[in-house]
């Protein structure tokens, strides 16, 4: 196949649907639009930890068992940091704070984000073009019944444990799509929306002014389902359809993404699903999707292609 | 004893006599006044070498064959920082770092330096009294053959190789002492110049107004020689006295102090000197002064205070 890849995605399921992409196409083909809504200070240093994921499991350096971070790491800085009260609860570790302090100080010197991922990407060598969805600030907030809480405190501080009542992007409408972003979605022969959770990583995307309408306009936009059996591979989203009241299943899941994709990627185990997806408008392409697992990623990225290309 | 002390001191050489008061007369009753010369941003964070110097010694967690940084230290950011082009020159250690951060964060939010350091000091369990010079911006610049170039370029990123023709501290006018340090500087029995470089340790805290003029009108004020038979044990002293027109021994350090100190300690090595600083109407304590290792500390602390108390 010779044709462009747009992926739009959050962190662990879409870095994986990305790697999976990338090994089957050729990295040259694919573009990642990344999420960005859960980018967070801490410590002075300004983390993306979806674009981060995402790099670090296109250079291959990512620790595939905690889903996040490097392999290989140390935590020396954060075990100091501990020990002079800062701020400990977010684990940096030293490899992934390198990266941070690098991002920061280039973010600070006035670059944009996208200049800068392009620069880590180039310098890990991954030939997948990374693009955050915006230069701008854009927060994703969560509403629990503890009140409103920003994305990380309500994940990693308190363990994704509150209820989600309702989601909110903070500055989205002011956002414009970071240079390069609406140009891939126009050239692009395919968009795909990663298996990535629809409301805190797929969401902040679709939030920035110019992308949903772009993906409206435009014809071979596919998802691909986060959830298998009802159930997410990891993370908190089959809770979050349920209190946010959607069914908690690949079907669920469709129907978020009814009008404006024309594809639905969803798993063997959810065979059964195909037809009501299919009541929705939407094409269903059923294969493997499960890639936690490096080495099944090249045949699953092939499948998916094959399946949406089809 | 009862006395109170108050050291100026720089880096490594005014560490080790702080260290060595804390032992001899306990750590309540000596207070550490230090230079901020050589405070640098690098990647984004505030670092502070001589403040941490004297934090890491007189928490035993110096490397002391080094002499700066933590023992036990890994450099696993810093191998990151220069994978991905980011500055790397300054060696930075991961739980160095983890310190420089929390740091950097409380400045950003406000505080002033020396209310950070206090409670760095606390927390690494430290019971001398450490504070700043001053909370407002002081940087040394050296003039070399090659232009004027910032402390840490001149000292660290070229090796100290270019001979210095002179020292600039810029901002210092425009510097208040901090918090406590005026006080310290009336109320303590004795004032200590520690053997630390008089240009580029001493120099910066002497600029701050204020400081210079507290010495100028109070006695007991006394200096430890840097220089030990000509030689500083460390650093780059005894060629600087040369190129800026001094003679590089204790006498040449002891006229630099002359006009508002009344005691002047040097090493046994250089006792044949004793007599040719009295005729600069100093008096001379003869000891031993080098406490390179950390066992000879303590004695030597008991033998400074005797003869400066003396």
């Amino acid at each position: 196949v010779a044709d462009t890849i747009a992926v739009l995605c959050g962190g662990l399921g879409g870095s994986r649907l990305v790697h999976a992409l990338a090994l089957a196409a050729g990295p040259d083909r694919v573009s990642a639009i990344g999420n960005v809504g859960d980018d967070i200070e801490l410590l002075g240093v300004h983390i993306s930890p979806d674009l981060d994921t995402v790099l670090y499991t296109l250079a291959e350096l990512l620790d595939e068992s905690r889903g996040w971070g490097v392999s290989d790491e140390s935590f020396a800085a954060l075990r100091q940091v501990e020990l002079l009260g800062g701020e400990s609860w977010f684990t940096l570790g030293d490899r992934d704070l390198g990266l941070h302090l690098v991002r920061t100080e280039r973010l600070r010197r006035g670059e944009p984000l996208s200049a800068v991922t392009a620069d880590l990407a180039r310098a890990l060598g991954v030939g997948v073009r990374i693009l955050p969805a915006t230069d701008d600030r854009l927060r994703t907030y969560v509403e629990t019944d503890a009140g409103e809480l920003d994305f990380q405190t309500w994940f990693v501080r308190r363990r994704h444990a509150d209820p989600v009542r309702g989601v909110r992007y903070e500055g989205a409408e002011a956002c414009r799509p970071a240079q390069g972003v609406l140009e891939v979605l126009l050239e692009a022969d395919t968009v795909l929306l990663a298996p990535s959770n629809p409301f805190v990583s797929i969401g902040p995307i679709l939030a920035v002014p110019g992308i949903r309408e772009s993906l409206e306009a435009r014809g071979r936009v596919a998802a691909v389902s986060p959830l298998v059996g009802g159930e997410a591979i990891r993370g908190p989203l089959a809770g979050m359809m349920e209190t946010l009241g959607h069914e908690p299943s690949a079907l669920g899941v469709a129907r978020l993404y009814a009008d404006f994709a024309d594809t639905f990627v969803l798993d063997v185990a959810d065979a059964p699903l195909a037809g009501r997806i299919e009541e929705l408008g939407l094409r269903p392409v059923v294969c493997e999707t499960v890639m936690v697992a490096p080495g099944t990623r090249r045949e699953i990225g092939r499948q998916v292609l094959e399946g949406v290309l089809g």
